[in-house]
């Protein structure tokens, strides 16, 4: 039943308050990426003023997306939930603020010294709350604490803090907290545990088809330490757990949310979906009726409903309904009213920040922090620099077009061309280096001359080659050593590709793993194969010029 | 003789203040694209303290350069002049301005009808300078006053206002009226005339033939309708004009800086070089003896000498050894200053834009300038929409990692993809698709199957295939057409590459050319060739999909 005084418009705002929505952290509509995903500005100022309770941003740098949550905030005329998926610091979305390397690294190093690796997540969760907060977000949507313990997990790989449950739990739980001494709010995700899968959730619904006792023994130890240390929320996985719901995705399946989560795992905090408008959930379900059953299933939040308005009366329709219960909807309310003031009454500087905040780039504490975690984390071997050259700095990489950890002067870039070395980048959107023979994969003269530097940027499940879909590189590697051309291998990202491909080198090519791709770790890396660092080039090199006549077109 | 009081620092702050240096439009070290040219902060700040009275900016979007701006002027404690090379809108460098077509588009229009030409500029100026004054700039270096009579030249092509001396006077004239009517001052370029080269600046030094009678007829009727019409400043260009001085390029040359500009055209406002890092200059004079050289010459301003600190004392040396007069620096401190004073008195609105300029884009007037001109200079040709299909969308563009038009979602890309095309993108960076055959230049098979729509980005002379050297694309019309794979020519840039290709295509073939390079000139022109408004996607395709698993990787 709905209020006596007014009720349409104080459930329609009830309602409204539910929902996270999304938009870019550009300021102007034209600078939309994805203007199918992301509200422009007019629809974003009615939302809020309609009551929207919470937005998702993504995109635009760091001064942008300081202007950005103020003037979402003005809109709204009332506190807001404002959220990034910033699980590799700030700057993995946001230019200009910390970029570290991705959570995996640390489980490595946690394998060594467990005592630094959960003193570096801690830290790492102070980074990344400490300047979320200044550039006006409260939420950080991470960590990851799924267990990826497959690791042709197309969806996690990388981003988790653990390849087992008591490693992935004792850093998500470090991380949390460092995020949330800082006024800023955490969040585990994707519940029950997305690490086991080997199909993205993007594209179609992943079944898990474990029990009860293997999720109990793998999937929700991490879940357990990040409640037991206070995460504020938790988010759901679009995933089918047919031991537990044969029915519904996780998402939407009241015996995963609310009798898993809430009940026998007690977790009293925010339970927020995973972005409806994936394909697992918004494939399957029409777009209202998908919030709906998300809050009956017993989330509090609906993340990315495909349409808001509608999922605003739908949800409306189902109290007048009976489906949904109005204390049920204000339990939510009060659990998103409780957290947002958690932000301001944790430990942290909780002052709004200024506009200027980072406006010289991360403090140096976290500087030094980025900097340590990719010391820490490179492995190299093979003897001496990269030896002959110069010749082709062989790149691959998923998409150049939109690539931040490529901009023009990137040091994968700049410290082969100081040294000679051409550039020839392989992205699946160029002609085809490809050769449709498995054995000898990519057509050499199509590369150019001389010895091969290859560099290749993989997360995920990227192994696939235009040609056959197959993974090309060990054939590569085996190619082009036996050609007499492979003068050295740098892996940025994926642990599993570096020891594949590790595996098969003659032992006297240089070679070297990152799992950072951001300039930082090309840098430090290419250092170790005996590149020398930015600025090093000889005076009668190109690339310089090139840079300028680029650049300065006057 | 320097003053009797403090002598020194009084001198040093002088010969400060008649600099000009360089630093990312970006707020933070790390965000520098060009650490080479561009100052970090700490010795951005230095010399700011040191006396240094301006600044060019590059790099960054709007919002972050409203916040470099107030930095720097913060660091320096007094008034700057604060600059880009914003020829073409200040959207062209900073993303969330106004990105308008390049000037000659609007020759072209003058061609039809000069007094809509004529207002289109005063309004392009107008749009630039009020955006230019919001996000803290002062001084937009434009208009182009150089006469590009060269199709081949390859440095100023499409910046030009118009290709015969009348129209870019005119036009020219124009622009700075609506620049300066808003406060900001403008720069007349690059005196006495670039538009006759065929060899670029950036690389060597070029040679003008050109007598004096000649350069009376081309080169200087727009550099005396723009300072008629009371530009603020002229930069001089970095050639040698042997009829006038066989001995220093016109940057470093009396007779060209005082003799011809300042006593015979009778300009009384700033000079200011051209770039003194660019090699035709670099290349051939000490870093430091270059400014020195200059400012003996007769300029006023030295922008981006190689070494600021250098230049300030070398200058002060050469004031010592009698090479300058205090006077003459006076002199160019005196109209610096006035320069300044001009901003604040000169119309528009003077007070200082507050940190949330632009926060949603460029004014509607200036929504409607940008489409106005792209729609009146798009052209196209052949019958109705692009046939058969899908197909491969051959893209051709200069670098793809540094692509500001070809954003995620840009038209060119999304359009395209939505009806399900394949890009393929060309840009020399990536594996050949040269056969070395140059009568079939391409080697089809590496493309993909299907019909090709040919999307060439050209301005400049890019036109050179990686493979030999020699304009490819001409070539490639008639193989494509031979083998009838052409479905359809996009053109975005020059005129030039325009109308030699579309002089070789089979009528039957839909193809258009649009000026402007940026996503809403893609928008329009696909349009004519029938790809649809962006969103109008199948529900089936594959586009959206794959943005969302780039975007959105929770």
């Amino acid at each position: 039943m709905a209020d006596r005084f007014d009720p349409p418009q104080v459930l329609d705002r009830l309602a409204a308050e539910l929902l996270v929505v999304r938009c870019s952290g550009h300021l102007a509509d034209p600078q939309r990426r994805y203007p199918r995903w992301e509200l422009d500005n007019a629809a974003l100022q009615r939302l809020l003023q309609r009551g929207v309770g919470g937005v998702i941003l993504l995109g635009g740098c760091a001064a942008e997306l300081r202007q950005r949550t103020r003037q979402l905030e003005a809109w709204a005329g009332a506190p807001l939930l404002l959220c990034a998926d910033v699980e590799e610091g700030v700057g993995q979305r946001f230019e200009g603020a910390s970029w570290l390397v991705p959570p995996l690294a640390l489980a490595r190093i946690h394998a060594e010294d467990p005592a630094l690796a959960i003193d570096l997540a801690r830290r790492y969760g102070a980074c990344t709350g400490r300047e979320a907060r200044q550039l006006g977000l409260n939420w950080v949507l991470a960590p990851v604490c799924d267990v990826n313990n497959n690791p042709a997990n197309p969806v996690i790989n990388v981003r988790a803090w653990g390849e087992d449950p008591a490693t992935a739990g004792a850093l998500a739980a470090a991380f949390c907290r460092g995020v949330q001494a800082e006024g800023v709010l955490a969040c585990a995700k994707h519940f029950p545990g997305h690490g086991d899968t080997a199909s993205d959730s993007h594209l179609e619904l992943p079944l898990i088809p474990h029990g009860r006792e293997r999720l109990e023994a793998v999937e929700l130890p991490p879940f357990r330490e990040a409640i037991a240390t206070g995460v504020a929320a938790v988010m759901t996985a679009h995933l089918l757990l047919p031991a537990i719901d044969a029915d519904h995705p996780a998402t939407l399946s009241r015996a995963v949310l609310t009798g898993l989560l809430r009940q026998q795992l007690g977790f009293e905090g925010l339970i927020v979906t995973d972005a409806l408008v994936m394909e697992a959930i918004a494939g399957r379900y029409g777009p209202s009726e998908a919030a709906v059953l998300a809050l009956e299933a017993g989330a509090d939040l609906v993340l990315m409903p495909e349409d808001a308005d509608g999922a605003i009366e739908a949800i409306v329709a189902a109290v007048a309904s009976g489906r949904l219960s109005l204390e049920q909807l204000r339990a939510s309310q009060q659990r998103r009213r409780r957290a947002l003031e958690r932000c301001s009454a944790d430990g942290g500087d909780s002052a709004p920040a200024p506009l200027g905040a980072l406006s010289n780039g991360p403090a140096p504490p976290d500087q030094a922090l980025a900097l340590e975690l990719v010391r820490r984390s490179l492995v190299s071997r093979g003897r001496g620099p990269v030896p002959g050259g110069p010749g082709v700095n062989l790149i691959r990489l998923d998409n150049s077009l939109a690539c931040p950890f490529l901009p023009a002067g990137a040091p994968a870039l700049a410290l082969p061309a100081a040294a000679g070395w051409r550039t020839c980048l392989i992205d699946g959107q160029g002609p085809s280096p490809w050769s449709g023979d498995g054995e000898a994969p990519l057509v050499l003269e199509r590369l150019g001359d001389g010895p091969v530097l290859l560099q290749l940027f993989v997360r995920g499940n990227p192994f696939r080659g235009r040609a056959d879909g197959a993974d090309p590189w060990p054939a590569v590697i085996r190619q082009l050593q036996a050609a007499g051309r492979l003068a050295g291998l740098a892996v940025y990202g994926s642990p599993y590709a570096w020891e594949t491909l590790a595996a098969l080198l003659d032992p006297r090519v240089p070679a070297a793993w990152s799992p950072g791709q951001m300039a930082l770790a090309q840098g430090e890396l290419l250092g170790r194969l005996g590149f020398g660092p930015q600025g090093g080039a000889t005076p009668d090199d190109d690339a310089p010029r090139a840079a300028l006549a680029v650049d300065f077109t006057d």
